[in-house]
């Protein structure tokens, strides 16, 4: 039976960087056979010009009826003064709290090809390769009190609520237990347990799951600012880190800046296993809309042809299909082609179609 | 009439940096005719171990009657266990917030003998010079309702609540366009307000005080996750940035991480003007206690010093005598002098007193 994919390519570069995945799509189907059903909608600014929401409720439908979503990317200055309700991103927001994505994987990999595209020295991050996982659903993002409130001098309040729970964030520890085990093993929990209480909790639970659960996982714990420094002081000290929502933020932002190829890099987000085994997922590069160049044809694909690559991997459990496209970006890279935004001396700079038909080729 | 300095080195290699600061004091006194009233007391574990608690109200009394604070560090694993109530971290959360220190400047400079120390590439750096304004004593370091609460199941939950009122923004807001025009006019704020409402507010209330008291400065707007990536990326397009507790916590450690030179960077927290024209204020290093070094006397005392430069700067407006004790850091560092935590090849390592001198000497 064929796949059901959800594609939302969104706004800015997400449609024409999606073009080249679908080409990807259209190989796997006549090459390998296997066989997707693909529905295509539209969220973020481009849902706003049409329908007057970021996100319709038929899309979330839509996303549940799938076997994985594939997201481009939401924001687009245009809609910046349409309000706080209605703005581009509560789309994404949106799509992880109603489908339950708690956990969104974010790798930082150095491809050796692109180490000078780095600002640190290469010394510095040659073979960085971080998992970040942030949990999605909770923290500061959704909690309630939250709100701006007009005082009586007419002055005002604003005000938003970091809650956790034992359940929350047992949850995402165990998918950094679980990942770090598949890799080198280790788990930073990072949070600020010294000033806050929720980060308190979140240290004692995560050690709580340790103890109980994965003992033979090496797991450390970090203030939140520390790992902001030590990312920068030495990265390859991380392997697997575990963070909540707002930390997570930042931090994966970070650690895929010191990659310094932003236009390389996918993500996942991952919801709670169903009754029939399937989970809900969403695949997205972690690069945003780029309104500075949609449109010219420049935009780099190969972050969202990788999160569809991790789509096949994590959703599909098609690891070969999946190492093919991996190894096939690779090889276009060694082979010195590049997008602008990785373009270094002596290399062939080429645009999106043409680095995504090499990619197909390949 | 003397000047009344409380001195609090705190734990770690607190004392032993602070040491070299009280030679400094001394030279100050014999041969430029300044004359010190000096208060010394324990803070953090120091006063764990003597008092039972972080710091006594008689320490935070003593505070509000000096002229001017000048903090060494707290923190030591030793007290890991103590309980959230009497870490000791709560000895610098209690004196901002007792005392209203709002603003805290921390700036992020990097010293050209020191270029090599970065893990960035040096043409990224050179001559970088940042100054944050960091919110202190408002946000989710101290909103109510906060704590940990044990739901019916056993489980538990943990909230922190995060606050800004107009006043609070406000104030923050007009030191660093006070700050920017002393500098090269730039403001950068920072929140998560695609996310947080309170964030909403930040930059409503500063595109505000811009508007109406500081529009020769401009003001730009980004988002946390994004300044995160941008310092990275390309830090020296900052000048001032002003941003909440919790966001300057981890963007300040980022930045100045980015100079490589921890141990070179004074902070600055400010409060506000009170009838008689003075300002409560305390001086501190930005790094840690280091209790993995301390008492080995290799410690690197120039941020401690450069801290009591900021002090004479800003709470006794002695400009000629922070100059002098700023190029006598300078003079010391190109006669290639270093401390271990700055040591390159070719220059002459010593230990903590060694630096010292050779700054009182110069
Ligand atoms: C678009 C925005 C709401 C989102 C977030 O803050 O989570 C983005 O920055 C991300 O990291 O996916
Ligand atoms: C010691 C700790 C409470 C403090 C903070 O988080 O503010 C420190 O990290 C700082 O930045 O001064």
């Amino acid at each position: 039976t064929a796949i059901k994919l959800l594609v939302l390519p969104g706004d800015g570069i997400g449609p024409e960087i999606m073009r080249e995945v679908r080409h990807v799509i259209d190989w796997l189907e006549s090459r390998r056979g296997l066989s997707f059903d693909i529905t295509e909608d539209v969220v973020g600014g481009a849902s706003l010009a049409e329908y007057g929401v970021p996100i319709r409720d038929e899309v979330i439908e839509k996303a549940w009826a799938a076997d994985a979503v594939l997201f481009g990317s939401v924001g687009d200055p245009k809609w910046a003064h349409v309000g706080f309700e209605k703005r581009p991103e509560v789309a994404i927001l949106k799509l992880r709290q109603e489908l339950g994505l708690f956990a969104n994987l974010r790798p930082a990999k150095v491809f050796d090809a692109l180490i000078d595209a780095s600002t640190l020295k290469p010394d510095v991050v040659r073979g960085l390769d971080i998992m970040i996982v942030r949990e999605t659903v909770g923290g500061i993002y959704f909690g309630n009190p939250r709100g701006i409130e007009t005082l009586p001098d007419g002055s005002k309040r604003g005000i938003n609520t970091e809650v956790y729970t034992t359940a929350e964030i047992e949850r995402v520890a165990r998918v950094a237990f679980d990942l770090a085990r598949k890799r080198s093993n280790r788990v930073c929990s990072v949070e600020k347990c010294n000033v806050m209480e929720s980060g308190l909790l979140w240290k004692e639970v995560v050690t709580d799951v340790h103890a109980k659960e994965f003992p033979d996982v090496e797991l450390s714990h970090m203030l939140a600012d520390n790992c902001a420094m030590q990312m920068v002081r030495n990265p390859r000290q991380f392997d697997v880190i575990v963070t909540g929502n707002l930390f997570g933020d930042l931090l994966s932002d970070l650690a895929s800046m010191l990659t310094g190829s932003l236009g390389m890099l996918p993500s996942a987000t991952l919801g709670a296993v169903r009754e029939n085994g399937k989970f809900p997922a969403l695949y997205e590069p972690i690069h945003g809309s780029a309104p500075d160049i949609a449109g010219q044809g420049i935009a780099n694909p190969i972050a969202q042809i990788l999160s569809f690559a991790m789509l096949l991997r994590y959703s599909l459990n098609k690891q070969e299909e999946a190492n093919m496209i991996e190894q096939a970006v690779s090889n276009v890279l060694e082979s010195g082609l590049r997008t602008a935004d990785i373009m270094s001396e002596g290399m062939a700079r080429v645009g999106t179609s043409v680095m995504g038909e090499a990619i197909v080729r390949e």
